[in-house]
């Protein structure tokens, strides 16, 4: 399949619906969504604050909701915001090949550790992303900061 | 406080009994356990089969039993086995100095990622532990191979 750049932007708007869902909630708004040959398999947002979970990021929450599919070589991950180490982890270790992230400007990530991992990295830089999550860790520094592993 | 390998092993003692009880509920047989100054904090093992829950590694379920303690610096994460990408990636991501591993000639795991990021790495090679995961890969190996995401 060709890259579809509209296709893309169908599946963030999935996790980004994710994202907004979380901050609806009272949690961090970050989202992501898993694409199985074209099909939406699993979305999922950030848990720390809605369950007390200090592991349940987006991408966590996203591949668990997937449940057992045993091989992700046909998979693509969508994540509103770059992957950490923690989520970048997890698709390293279950091969996870390409991310789609909504924008990296409000956290680096792990893109360099995935990219040396040979996982493919497209980021869409969407405005709308940089601005929501930009309001939120402004408003919300210690939630955010604990999210990170930087308190 | 000095290195002490009788409490090295009195803590390993605690995930070795967390993955004998995974291994009676019919699930994977790795177990961890959280210390902060000298206090096991939390433990956990692998989940996977029980909750048919992907994600859900030793060292995950640990870190999550501990809930939300925020910083991780005075902490020091136990696993019977050597952690893999994603259990590494939650390490360096909330900034847990140090690992502790029973045993790691069934999984070389991410013991390199882990160096190149500062952590200390102890491995204290428990002879019990590498017979336990040779003998449960040897009886389950779709499951294993399925765990460490090489189906």
């Amino acid at each position: 399949m060709c890259y579809s750049l509209d296709e893309d932007l169908r599946v963030m708007q999935v996790a980004i619906d994710e994202a907004k869902r979380s901050m609806s909630e009272g949690g961090i708004p970050i989202g992501a969504a898993l694409v199985r040959d074209g099909v939406i398999i699993a979305k999922g947002h950030n848990r720390r604050v809605q369950d007390n979970d200090p592991l349940m990021h987006a991408e966590i929450d996203c591949i668990r909701n997937g449940g057992r599919i045993g091989r992700y070589g046909d998979t693509v991950l969508y994540s509103t915001l770059m992957p950490c180490y923690l989520c970048a982890g997890a698709v390293v270790q279950f091969g996870i090949p390409k991310v789609v992230v909504g924008e990296s400007v409000n956290f680096a990530g792990a893109e360099a550790f995935l990219r040396e991992k040979g996982i493919a990295v497209v980021n869409l830089c969407l405005d709308e992303l940089i601005q929501m999550m930009t309001e939120y860790i402004t408003a919300h520094p210690d939630i955010w900061n604990e999210d990170i592993g930087t308190l």
